[in-house]
């Protein structure tokens, strides 16, 4: 295992510590907790809470700021936060307006996420939650029951961070992220596997010649191992799955993620999203926004995710309305 | 060599058509050029023009937009473009106010963008350069007579950028591009090699516990190798070779940047940055603001490099400056 690091079992406190200290304008860190909090609390909004295993980077203590998450919770690497640490973050942020936890459908982050929200609750603070699974690879998986959620997470903290900003209510916010989680589907692959710090090794092997498609962020089995494609191949058949879903049709405004897992070059991502354009535009579906970039890593696994998302005037509008933390940046 | 592409010749073509129809409000590619331009020009302004060999992406496509680039020239991976391109590029932006030149000091670039600017200055478009070297490792190295220009080049591009914008000059814009060249300096190692997907094997070859100190953007000599440290040893050994310059004291005012190479993951640049942090106060130097990420790359080696800029109030102002690029934007 070669990583630049301090020690195995401290990785998520130091890297915490780095956040903060490096970007103190945007986050702070909640003192004794592995929790980042906007440094900035805007009173009266309702605040969103997410978070899950570390290793994901920049999710989710990246989308801490004005128009995206109010606090993220940062578990062991790969292991879902503890219910004492999101019940921290809760009160940490939580105005009077109620708090939305957004949650990755991973069995053990739904568990702790609703204990955290019942001890919040019983506290006399509102708390509503939304579980994301645009994961459309497989059913059920090694940590998760029905779908997993992976980068389109990212779009839900965005969209519903914008409402939340423009001050709707908690009922308001926690549609429209449902909104966008009804809307929104993912699709991923790797090349090469990551290694979680304190294991050592790599979570997975794959031959030389090899890929496996459908691949989770946690390096869970995707649908099928093959021999590694082009670039196009890999685009043509992320989408084709996500499209096989039924939901995107030719006149619809779509957002596209093309995410990497860590160590994917931006080059390769951009020959990926030239392609992922090439087949929308064929279908007659409209890009109206592209993002490109890590976005929902695997530590430094390498290879990519696809996610469409379909846009109405309002998640569109939402969508493209400013947002101010440490890696969404946007007009 | 495991990569996501279809054809390791035409990677830069299709990652810049790519990049084109992913962010068309930002880029826009010259037809039948290497060139990334500004959707949106500016008339009267000033152009900035940067580019180099591509695979440090999003080096410097990513950075053509408001605040910062007109166009960005890309060669093929680690190669220097040719003048024919650079001067099509110079064409292309020059709205009459001349063209400032931003060339990282390799001997190949700095020919070629030379002899493109005595072909546009033949055309009657006046043209100045800046040579970026703030790499302090090595003196010469192998594409480099003097220091190599590395990730400090991002913050020529911001600064520089940030000045034509507010309707500098031609001499006030190069002045100030001069000024950021002769206060920041960079760091950088790796533990893991890249591989130029024409090549097809890695560019060099370190042992699993082995780290390079002083490493270049495209695999050139550091000054030494050695067992890998921990992320604060590395972090030490880097701003410990900055400091040595003797340009930065107690009660200076800097600015960070804690840039990752490819493959490393962002949990490690963050605790890297964390140990940078504690050092620059520990000398009561003061972080005005700090970057941490993928900003000069060289494919997917994993490694990071540090660079610190000194701000006077008017670099402080332009840095802080907004931006609107696909790669760096900023309120």
């Amino acid at each position: 295992m070669k990583k630049i690091i301090n020690d195995p079992e401290s990785v998520v406190e130091e890297m915490l510590h780095g956040m903060a200290v490096s970007q103190p304008q945007y986050v702070t860190k909640l003192e004794g907790f592995n929790v980042m909090v906007r440094t900035t609390q805007k009173k009266g909004k309702v605040a969103l809470v997410s978070g899950g295993g570390s290793g994901h980077e920049p999710s989710h203590g990246g989308y801490v700021g004005k128009g995206m998450l109010d606090a993220a919770v940062a578990g062991a690497v790969f292991t879902s936060p503890t219910p004492d640490q999101i019940y921290e973050a809760i009160k940490a942020v939580d105005t009077g307006a109620g708090v939305l936890l957004i949650i990755k459908n991973y069995t053990g982050d739904v568990m702790n996420f609703e204990m955290a929200a019942e001890m919040a609750e019983a506290d006399g603070i509102t708390v509503e939650k939304v579980v994301t699974q645009d994961d459309v690879a497989v059913e059920n998986s090694t940590w998760t029951t029905g779908r997993r959620g992976i980068a389109g997470t990212v779009l839900v903290h965005k969209i519903a961070g914008a409402k939340a900003e423009m001050g709707a209510s908690l009922t308001e916010v926690k549609q429209t992220a449902e909104n966008v989680i009804a809307n929104e589907r993912s699709m991923g692959m790797a090349i090469l596997p990551c290694t979680v710090p304190a294991a050592g090794k790599p979570s997975f092997i794959l031959a030389d010649d090899e890929m496996e498609i459908g691949m989770g962020i946690h390096g869970e089995p995707g649908t099928h191992r093959e021999k590694i494609q082009t670039a196009d191949g890999i685009a043509q058949q992320l989408v084709d799955k996500i499209l096989a879903e039924g939901i995107y049709h030719s006149g619809d405004e779509v957002a596209v993620m093309v995410n990497g897992l860590g160590a994917t070059p931006l080059m390769e991502l951009y020959i990926v999203s030239g392609k992922v354009q090439a087949i929308l535009q064929e279908k007659g579906i409209q890009m109206v926004k592209t993002y490109v970039g890590n976005y929902m890593t695997s530590l430094e696994m390498a290879g990519c995710s696809v996610t469409l998302l379909k846009l109405d005037a309002e998640l569109k509008n939402l969508l493209l309305a400013p947002a101010d933390t440490p890696a969404f940046v946007q007009y």
